[in-house]
């Protein structure tokens, strides 16, 4: 991974936006949170009426070797059957981003699985799945670093192809576990209280995933200021490269939406890395997971919908891109005030 | 007002949906509220994959002499300089509705201005403004009938021309004052509990705001289990065609999206005329008006967000039109986990 510039707030922006939303045609305020939204991402992309019209989401999927303990509800192989029907548009998150007027792009990062010359999967494949982290690393520091660089190049591909806000979505059977690992490492909160049901394990499963992060933590000993060695150790392919994302969309002020529990663990790490990432972070839903209030605190972001989500994929995100559109576009395309003769 | 039929929700429809919710390609659940009132748009449509592309919001502007008691922190001509605004394209319910891809339909029902020929603005005018109900019944009632005509007849014409949802927004300074009338003569609860700043007011206006409304009531004596004596005697013109919008596309089979305050009014009087109207009706936003929890609990109805907004327009139910297709796309656009080869 190469050194990154991330660049700050754009403090006048954000002091112009402010000023504006007091004088336009509505009562002021009465817009609630999506006010103060609306001049955050002034700030971060540098203009009075930011435009967040061009959306994407880029979705990474890969395997964890550690859900073979019997960690998920569903088989392993449903990463890689997932990730086709992404690939070929029967997923949530397609019916999510088409919803919102956002194009989504998948990327293979770390699944256990020979796709072949699939049309319309990005092909950035680091490593045959995670190595289980109760016995080991995940992954090696280098094969970390490498995933990181995915989402910085998708970032910037994106980018260059026209982006206004932008978010990382992902796609792992097992991907709560190493995420409740993250979160634990990094947040000082005890493995009990970070770890979930995941895609709907019962009690007996959730003790065992607890077990196995306690293991994989006292084996490992992930260095809570490193975030790279918490990442590798005791984290996974796809959450690398979406940590990634995020530093290369910041990087080129791009607004960067969090989606649910695995996203919230990757922004933890991309924190770790470059602290103002988080000026370009927004928040979007409280997930379902135990963990996720804990790692947005840690974060310092808000969460504005509560519908108990949590499928991953990056669908809350989704589905807060047209709220996000709208609380810019009230900068950009309400008349003001005084142009209707309304004292202000 | 003619006499009206609302058909019962399709339960066969409703069952085959939520049988479907737990096979589609997602975990079963995942999507928290949002496979709910899929499932219930469903019984609504009377399909097992509604289409929810073609959205409207019918603004319906009036407004209310009661004001001249300095009830509204700003002026009464705001009512028309923004139902101009609204036609004109440059208000918060124009960014949003063009955001939800959602046409907007501005109808003067009872401004106390003359807009002469305004090109856009459909003129349904039954009166110039509600009569002061502190001193006499804000309409009579045939006024109040003849206004929930102008409502069902914006449903019917609104259908004609292909509908999938529907919301009522309004325009109408001092509308706060008829609302917290209505729903405290309703609901039973003090005027004090349901009567909040509105615009803006301070804590010596909303003294005066409940010495108003209380005097009204005890003046006018409205019949809580006559909703036509309620909505003629405290009400106002916008309520009154917002609650035959609501009854008018409830008879058509079309979902109702229910925004703030004013429109949870309006929801209690359509629901006293005919209760089964609330199978149709869809909430969407808290406002931050006290209120409002209060009627949409009379209505038993749920609320999914919480951002503090309190503007009206329709402004919140058009920022949860996208949600609500989201909704519903999971239902005709995933595909199923028999088709994946997924064990169920």
């Amino acid at each position: 991974m190469n050194t990154l510039s991330i660049p700050p707030i754009d403090t006048s922006a954000v002091e112009a936006a402010f000023a504006r939303q007091r004088i336009l045609a509505k009562v002021p305020g009465s817009l609630g949170k999506l006010e103060a939204l609306s001049v955050r991402i002034a700030g971060m992309v540098g203009s009075v009426t930011p435009s967040m019209k061009d959306k994407c989401v880029v979705l990474f999927a890969a395997d964890h070797k550690i859900v073979n303990h019997g960690l998920s509800r569903t088989g392993a192989d449903v990463t890689h059957i997932q990730t086709r029907n992404f690939v070929q548009g029967g997923g949530t998150i397609n019916a999510f981003t088409r919803n919102a007027g956002a194009r989504l792009r998948v990327v293979d990062v770390g699944v256990n699985y020979d796709f072949g010359d699939l049309p319309g999967l990005t092909s950035r494949k680091v490593m045959w799945g995670a190595e289980d982290f109760s016995e080991g690393p995940a992954m090696t520091r280098d094969q970390a670093l490498a995933c990181l660089q995915v989402g910085i190049d998708m970032a910037r591909e994106e980018k260059n192809a026209g982006l206004d806000i932008i978010a990382a979505g992902e796609m792992g059977v097992g991907n709560t576990t190493p995420s409740a690992a993250i979160v634990s490492v990094l947040t000082g909160a005890s493995v009990e209280e970070v770890t979930g049901r995941g895609s709907g394990i019962d009690n007996e499963g959730i003790r065992r995933k607890i077990q196995l992060i306690k293991k994989g933590i006292a084996l490992n000993k992930p260095n809570p200021d490193d975030a790279l060695d918490v990442l590798a150790k005791v984290g996974g392919p796809e959450i690398a490269a979406m940590a990634g994302l995020m530093l290369g969309a910041a990087s080129l002020r791009v607004p960067v939406v969090i989606d649910g529990y695995i996203a919230g663990a990757a922004a933890g790490i991309a924190k770790g890395l470059y602290p103002e990432v988080v000026n370009y972070l927004i928040g979007s839903h409280n997930s379902a997971e135990p963990g996720h209030r804990l790692i947005m605190n840690h974060l310092g972001l808000e969460s504005y919908l509560d519908l108990g989500l949590c499928l991953g994929e990056g669908t809350g995100a989704a589905l807060f891109f047209p709220m996000i559109e709208a609380s810019t576009r009230v900068l950009s395309e309400l008349r003001t005030l005084p142009e209707l003769n309304i004292p202000v």
